[in-house]
């Protein structure tokens, strides 16, 4: 998906492919295949490379340190990916900059649960601090015995550390916002969205968050540039918060936030970007890592509204397009060239329009966008 | 440039590149290479095409009818595209159609030529019917001499079935309008732009046309749908023209148009709507080629400015973007991977924004790209 922006650009993009029929490789045709793990492949690639970056945050420490050794300029580097790839050096780091963060702690033996149960109370969350995503890695376990299987495989993989065992935050919605961030220190938000989560996948962004209080939104905003800044991010990062509501000594209420994940690259609630920003998260990451000017991360219409497409009942999805583009000739489909498989992230749909601060008009833009996910997953038929 | 809508909608694209070098050899994995005059090379891969359409205007009919032959589809059928291939048969066809032209001849001897002069007086506009583009096939002469050469040319190449001979046309500027148009005859128009020349080149497109009447709106739309249903044009067309004054019989004036050149494919005067309009005239012309209901044509912002960056000081552009980028996060660079040649058409960029109707603020957008653009051809260094 950084193509077409590299596209407009002239500039070169090679991908090391997991495979020959990997989304990247389809389009990009400097695609040579290789695994981000086999060092090798990866020294051989990267030597035709000015600047080396990541589709996910997998890539080992220890090939990174190789790769960095070797002259190779990475971006993000292995000590601020190091935050994405590990969610305990999250929390750690985090909490020691005073962001706010769901109460934590590290965990190896069913007592260490016990005792932070007893100071939050269950349900707690128990995550894997490495190689988790989109939802995977993640349980909330609503008494001892949910977390005794998580215990068992402590010392190994991506539970080598331990566990990380945070609060059940109650929430009013989760929010994301992205920043981009150059090597020079150029540092730029996108505004605040919500994503609307369905059994713990993302399935609808809406940018700007609809009524969002303008001091969370300004406080999530420098917390977010704050993160990049102490963390030395260098391309684009999603920050994935929970708003929650804090009462204060006076009884009143006043929304806040507690950070939930970091993405270092670009993000599915980035996705709006494409066609509802100046620039696109792509296009920004693209100049983040070049160390080149960012361009202007405004929103272009009062409201954009994007649904994730998720595999249905549909082998190929070529099909739908008659009907859909028919229907909708505004809408803007995006999907990714990956095989079907029911539940996997296939594309997003995205319309922008409305007025602005009009909820109506935003949910005019929502049930187009549902509807458009909806009919490529087979949910609806007209 | 269809690229990346084609990655967009997860349509594979492959190019049969004039040379491994070709702008879109480098962005499209499957582009063998082959000249668009090899019919066997054109054959080895239109097998594995289930729609082809064409980057230029230059493939020859006896080839087209080849590939028909074999079943292959392609998108303008060669019935539309010796339209745009011909200006002789484009002006006796439209003339036919009743569709506003100068008035043109044939002419094979210099006594036509004496015999047309003294019709619409001198200068004349001499155009070799096939083969030219971007102001090359095209001469203004003021005096039989300059004819002369043209003559001697008659009967080969270009000149085969002699020269189109034209008025030269008093103009008050220059129009284009772009439609798209798909085999099942659905069409739709984006707003009519003005094109800004410089010798013969152009180097500014504006959206919407600044101060156009709103019955030349209307009619050069309608004219501009008509040509398409008419000729049978499937992808998208250009239709340039004239905006000429005309004299009624009451004394009064009122603007009118004279059709100047028709271009098959996405055309240069295009380029605005891939950041300006809801649908880039690539991905329409994807939709349309493909027979897929097409996009919304229309401008998302009150006005887009484009300037062309021509071939300049600069034997590599990207040393230029530092600078150009601090300068204005807004602007949008669009280049096309093409070597560097002094006058090169090497790419564009793009603004938007203002308000509808005020030309003030298209001033202030237009003065951004030619910046831009001037800062691209090392005209000025800040």
């Amino acid at each position: 998906m950084c193509q077409p922006p590299a596209v407009a650009l002239s500039l070169t993009v090679s991908v090391l492919a997991e495979s020959e029929s990997a989304s990247a490789a389809l389009v990009v045709p400097h695609s040579p295949v290789g695994h981000h793990t086999d060092l090798d492949a990866l020294r051989a690639w990267a030597q035709h490379c000015d600047v080396v970056t990541f589709d996910h945050e997998h890539v080992p420490q220890e090939v990174l340190a190789a790769l960095a050794a070797d002259g190779v300029e990475l971006h993000p580097s292995p000590d601020a990916l190091v935050y994405a790839q590990d969610k305990l050096a999250m929390r750690e780091r985090l909490t020691a900059l005073g962001l706010p963060c769901p109460r934590w702690t590290r965990a190896r033996t069913a007592e260490e649960v016990e005792a932070f149960a007893a100071e939050v109370g269950w349900p707690l969350v128990v995550k894997a601090p490495r190689g988790g995503y989109d939802g995977k890695g993640v349980q909330v376990c609503r008494e001892p015995a949910e977390v005794e299987p998580w215990l068992s495989g402590v010392g190994e993989g991506g539970l080598a550390d331990g566990l990380l065992l945070e609060e059940a935050v109650d929430f009013t919605r989760e929010l994301s916002i992205m920043v981009g961030r150059s090597p020079s220190g150029q540092a730029a938000a996108w505004p605040v969205v919500e994503t609307v989560q369905e059994g713990g996948i993302n399935t609808e962004v809406l940018a700007p968050a609809p009524g969002l209080d303008p001091d969370l939104a300004t406080s999530l905003t420098e917390g977010a540039l704050r993160i990049a800044g102490e963390l030395g991010v260098t391309g684009v990062m999603a920050v994935e918060v929970f708003e929650v509501t804090r009462v204060g000594p006076d009884g009143g209420t006043r929304a806040a936030y507690l950070v939930n994940e970091l993405a270092m690259r670009p993000h599915n609630s980035g996705h709006w970007t494409i066609d509802g920003s100046v620039t696109s998260q792509f296009e920004q990451h693209l100049r983040a890592v070049l160390d080149l000017p960012l361009g202007d991360p405004s929103a272009r219409d009062a409201w954009t509204a994007s649904a994730n497409v998720l595999g249905g009942d549909y082998a190929e999805l070529y099909g739908t397009y008659k009907h859909l583009m028919a229907r909708d000739p505004g809408l803007k489909i995006h999907l990714y060239g990956k095989g079907v498989r029911p539940g996997r992230k296939l594309g997003h749909v995205t319309v922008y329009g409305g007025r602005s601060g009009d909820l109506h008009s935003l949910e005019a833009l929502r049930e187009r966008a549902r509807h458009a996910a909806d009919y490529l997953q087979g949910v609806v038929t007209e």
